[in-house]
């Protein structure tokens, strides 16, 4: 077991299966010294831990709290996208880029704190290679009613 | 007529004039061995196919169905910016990323089937090297209230 | 001084300090010739310049006119952060993309004309160099209620 795989497990956590892509496309590419994910969802076996948006009221809204634990998900699955392409992630050299796109009430501001659960956490597995640029943004609706999306692109050797 | 121009005219359809920015702007630019695109709209000759939000109710509502064409339009767009900057479509070894942004209704969640719309004429276009990462998100609003927004990453060689 | 800041100073303008990320992020990083600036909102001295939704009616309503000017600052910060990972701004040699975000009511669909604030900055501080490809895209809701965000991708020389 590499170094990056070793630090989630201290954390209780392993590279989970790779997320089938819901559409005509694959979980991540490399190009060159690059490899680019496909936007990921909260999804752990298979489904969505949660659907709805965040800072909503009733039955749809999802809390800030809960939401920041979704984007660490999408985080632990754009890794496994990751791990798909290259095998061994302690050739990740770089986490260059994060987008974090929040679904949201318009009222909601806060999406900087959620999308420190994916940001924490690529911290966490790759020490100070982790730390990235960053975008994050709250959007009217994401693909199967998901609260949290996220994708980033990391640098590789080989 | 190189490959991919002919793949496409089999699908009844060729790479259309430029479309002007519609701002202080590009189409798409090369930067090493890559080619961004501006983000696409779905227009034909000057004019968006169709305005409004998908999913939405009365007369601003776009089908699921409709809007999955208007992201072949843009995706058509897309590959025309590249052209512009590289005049031989044969020359692009891979599609790298696609980003797909909705405009639409809240409880719209089938964003990644509207997406397919560009993803499957980027595969029709250039078979193996079409296949990419991609993102897929719903917007509140588009510019000249598009339903559908796509941009791209191409990987080219000289 | 350089001509890139010197440009903007006979705008009236000067690279403003860096803003603090609000989150666990870095504000810019540079990945072989690419520097990545994380999204930049429109704050000056550690303070946004304005909140709400662009077309939005009352209170929190923010017109095209504003959001423009705030958009022109956002690209004055993600100058500022170019700066602080390559030291002098002359090393840019060209500016990529452009992305930019507008939080707004979903009938506005004037997104465009606003980051043309934060196309236009760039090309008067890049000259030719700032001439890049952009997507710019309507959202919910952006970080801590400001009403438009950009990121920039520029490519440097050493």
């Amino acid at each position: 077991m590499g170094e990056v795989e070793e630090r989630l497990r201290q954390l209780g956590l392993e590279v989970p299966d790779l997320v089938a892509p819901v559409g005509s496309y694959v979980p991540a590419l490399r190009q060159g010294d690059l490899v680019f994910t496909s936007g990921q969802l909260p999804m752990v076996s298979g489904a969505l831990l949660q659907t709805g948006k965040v800072g909503a009221a009733g039955d749809i809204g999802v809390s800030a709290e809960d939401a920041k634990a979704l984007a660490r998900t999408c985080a632990l699955n754009a890794i496994a996208a990751v791990k798909s392409v290259i095998g061994d992630l302690d050739k990740v050299t770089r986490v260059v880029k994060v987008v974090g796109f929040v679904a949201c009430d318009p009222a909601f501001t806060g999406q900087p704190g959620v999308i420190n659960g994916a940001s924490e956490l690529l911290g966490a597995a790759f020490g100070d290679a982790g730390v990235h640029a960053r975008s994050a943004v709250g959007v009217a609706a994401l693909p199967l009613d998901a609260p949290v999306e996220v994708e980033i692109i990391v640098a590789v050797r080989d």
